[in-house]
């Protein structure tokens, strides 16, 4: 659990700053890196220093997804997105994606969704409900932070149903034990680890798992206060994940 | 997840009447009932019917109690005390007991508890901080049902703890995830599905348990009022469990 | 464990006679039939009653295949292939194929294998090797079942590796704990159990498992023995399964 | 698996000179060295240097010791005695303890052993299918590295049975595939990883775990000569582990 080491853990960008500057010092490095391959992708790879491990260590793995199962992520932004590409390593027969934009649903559909649920109107529970015949999904994954996020997830659980969170809550949430106390249900969290982080290396490698795609904006680090405004106007940028380069500012 | 069967799960006492008579019809006998061993004894083996595996079950497998753990158990009833009695199995370190009652913290100590937590003063989770040096609790079993007592459980986790919920709840409760969201933990529901029966059953007739002794009353089936009297005022009668006979009343 | 039930197990073809009949009496029928699906296509049903559910629950369940593995299957028969579609439900980086024939290696192609071993020369093992740049496998599937093809499934495995024998063996074989006494490795055996089978049936009816391709001939009933003549000349017939119709015999 | 990281792994008395100096110089000091707590019991903890993890990690967990089984343990030297002390964390209803040597199985039932097998006349699996009313064992922990030894173990395996080899082996073993290919049975090997060693610090803390007994002699490291000597006639001087101090010679 690398995550909660008492020296160590969660550092860059939390207890010091973190790594966007031209070079870096990086505590405990001799135990906590990774070798570039040769040949890697760059860009690619930047995805598993935390997007893609956050998404499968959290979600996909704290969800137990199994071949078989039908999988909920509730939000299709980037750390959705990256749960719905590595949650189909394991042989899902149904992903539904659940958001209140259109663009992110339309995205998650060329990544592989096979159920798109637009919860703006208020009734995604009732759409994820009739999508499984009444059964619910068996892992509901946290993809937002907030209490509506949660409580969508909490309500689709079919018996033995696993809820991962990875969203970042601010506030408590209402937990209807008094629904589930009786659904062999579990609830987990988790700040990540990146233990995963070597075995996603050899899938992007092998051309399994392309992360490159969520790549969709590049600034030069002198550019940043531009990529920061377009990051923060993610959904009319259209904007996944953002690449600072070394190139000189254009 | 038998307790989840389409046709079956939870019949007896649930959707049709209970075994308080003579002679009971029991639907799906055939695969769902076990032999009694010949020289079993049998008022013994009534707490494997229900007791033990929800406790067992619901519990101690759901939290998974490993060798060198530290458990908090919060209601020292029937279901906590089968808890804590069976949580042994797996060579925790420490056995918290949390409850309201000192004779029932009394009772625990008798059964294997490592140190008693008396919860009537609104202390508990200040207490189980100092008893586990700041660290809290790798896992937390909440037998009672209530949000005060799930809300200790959930203060007491440690990085990485597990929360077995075994409490029927009527209500909902609040979950802390604006601190939780990071602390890897799970959190579990769960019918009993009695699939442990066998592995109890083994245990008793090894005497490595002995589950007798959760019975302090007995009646004759003719005398359930006074029983149910008895039941009502567990913690002044010093009731844990209650047999009934077929002997006649007295 | 169904396949050891002591009342049930493997009955039908084996205490009994099989059921390559018109009408079949089904043993334990209420407890160890699945209804099909009214839409399903019963040949690729045919594929879920043994021959889907061995090759993965002895083969990929026991091998514990994981995202980002490197499996090897010894033997591109009916089981071997059924072995290599199931597998891909993990999300393996590599499957190699190993076999002495080389029609079979090439529909092992189409079946989704990485790389092709000709083991009919005696290099499978330096093959495999130089496959995986001297790491070995970290699973290794025996679909054949002599001394051979499971030296060669000893050899290829990685540290931390799994042997998940599918073969049935008529003799004993030389175990090198000499070399793997200090290496992590399991090596499993199976009864096929058939409890895969619910999760088999949702991966067919999503689509996502295509059985009906390892139906290679059909036969009528009455022509029976043509196709035992058939499936006992399978390499030359290049035939995988048989399928027996009610059809008069043309 | 730390046994077979790429740098460290097994490298004192393997690749380098061991420790029986009075000062050592650490390889990966950094991230392999565990703090003595400070009231600890040293000679205990010398016990936790090895022989406990190994017997723990490569016997118990490996073998999947579980509440309710039946467990066989071939070998009663330190190994063996010491795998026999930490199964009984998992609650298992009899481990039986198999030995050439009576004097040792004497000790292996002050250990907790309940029920002891004579291995000297050549009847021990008959012992032990007599013992099991035929079923078997469920966990067979090889701890003595013989073809002989590893045969018992192969013999006495339930349905669903384990075989955990902790024993270094020097010559291939024949492994009864033609019997076992349908039992459901793992067979595992594994350089200790004392990745346990935490665990176990906390189970010696407690007093649950008591090393110490395995402790029968001392001898100054001047003395050294003498320690191998006595060691080298451990059955005759009943010599479970030796304990060097820096005191002078006697």
């Amino acid at each position: 659990m690398y995550s909660h080491c008492r020296t160590g853990g969660w550092i860059l960008g939390n207890t010091i700053d973190g790594t966007q500057a031209e070079y870096v010092r990086t505590p405990h490095a001799d135990t906590s890196l990774y070798h570039l391959p040769p040949d890697a992708d760059e860009e690619a790879l930047v995805m598993l220093s935390d997007i893609l491990p956050t998404a499968f260590e959290c979600g996909v793995l704290n969800g137990k997804v199994q071949p078989g199962d039908t999988v909920a992520i509730v939000g299709a932004g980037p750390i959705g997105l990256a749960a719905l590409l590595t949650a189909q390593f394991y042989g899902p027969v149904a992903i539904l994606m659940i958001d209140v934009d259109a663009n992110r649903l339309r995205v998650a559909e060329q990544f592989g969704a096979t159920a798109l649920v637009d919860s703006s109107g208020g009734t995604a529970v009732d759409q994820v409900m009739a999508l499984t015949s009444g059964a619910g999904v068996d892992v509901a994954i946290e993809a937002v932070g907030l209490p509506a996020t949660f409580d969508i997830c909490q309500s689709i659980l079919a018996a033995g149903g696993r809820l991962a969170n990875i969203g970042v809550h601010g506030t408590p949430v209402q937990l209807h034990l008094e629904k589930l106390w009786d659904r062999n249900v579990a609830i987990t969290t988790r700040l990540v680890d990146t233990a995963a982080i070597p075995m996603l290396l050899r899938l992007v490698q092998s051309g399994k798992l392309q992360p490159a795609k969520l790549v969709t904006h590049r600034f030069a680090l002198g550019d940043i206060m531009n990529a920061y405004d377009t990051f923060s106007n993610a959904a009319k940028e259209r904007a996944l994940k953002v690449i600072l380069t070394n190139a000189k500012p254009q």
